[in-house]
């Protein structure tokens, strides 16, 4: 059977950015063809789905430029250079919510679109939550809706909530929550 | 209460490609400041979770050259021109996997990744499978491999599968599954 790999043959920056780098790579493909691989750089992001004791998880509403909506999603953030995945999310979720979480638990680790990106995203647990400050980005207008977790899978379902990496979070959790 | 949208200043597009081209907009926040935004521009995509009579769904393995891996993931691909949603769904199943589906629902619209691009991936449930020719692309090399749909969770929960349209599309076919 012929293999699935391709090789690099040549790569060109296109951009350097704040939140990504565009290359165009010339790759070699399995039957010996050549073809252009646009690649988005990313260093890589988590997501976190946060439960208080009421069985409430916290949603965020947030304008995402590049949509033109405002889109119901879980706090989530990039990587900053050198951070561990699990620190970020500790992080992120303090700065978007204000919450902090005694009990941390890694759910998953995905590409979130693997044909055009390398993002590599981390997605957490976490619960035992207790207020901690917010201090959010200067760029960042984020509100914050705790809305119980059976809703939440109700509005995936509606299609009110339409942001991939919410949705995989969510109904990942909620696997974990109903087998405890 | 602070709006939370953000106005276009500027745009200066950065690079227009195959799959994708890069805008960079300058844009007032809800505070008055300015900043830029890096805009992935992308034409759309379909995801498809093909489930045959005896409860298989059918998975893909595919190297992906931005993640320099082989990842398992659901029939997808990219919406040509003029193409509606649910026609790219039977074109990329029929390529990838060579099947054809009598039953199409709809499950769910979302955003890959709001932070930095405008994809919209459009996700199906196709039953009631028969033998399509299967016609892939010059520059794709996939292996086809159905697998039992509790197996593919359970691929979810250990990292195996680790592609995000993917782990949303099979939760959410389990859960409209389990529902009939």
């Amino acid at each position: 059977m012929i293999g699935l790999e391709e090789k690099t043959v040549a790569s060109r920056t296109i951009y350097k950015g704040k939140v990504l780098d565009l290359k165009v790579d010339t790759v070699t493909l399995p039957n010996g063809k050549t073809t252009e691989r646009e690649v988005v750089v990313h260093r890589g992001a988590v997501a976190v789905v946060a439960v208080n004791e009421t069985g409430e998880i916290v949603l965020i509403k947030q304008f995402r430029y590049p949509t033109g909506k405002i889109l119901w999603e879980i706090p989530a953030g990039k990587i900053d250079a050198e951070e561990v995945p699990q620190d970020c999310a500790v992080r992120e979720l303090a700065e978007e919510t204000g919450f902090g979480a005694r009990k941390w638990q890694h759910m998953a680790t995905f590409y979130t679109t693997p044909g055009f990106s390398d993002e590599l995203m981390y997605v957490y647990l976490a619960r035992d939550l207790y207020t901690d400050k917010r201090e959010m980005d200067d760029d960042e207008f984020i509100e914050i809706h705790p809305v119980p977790l059976k809703n939440a899978t109700e509005m995936i379902k509606s299609g009110e909530i339409a942001d991939a990496k919410s949705i995989a979070g969510i109904l990942l959790a909620s696997l974990r929550i109903e087998a405890t």
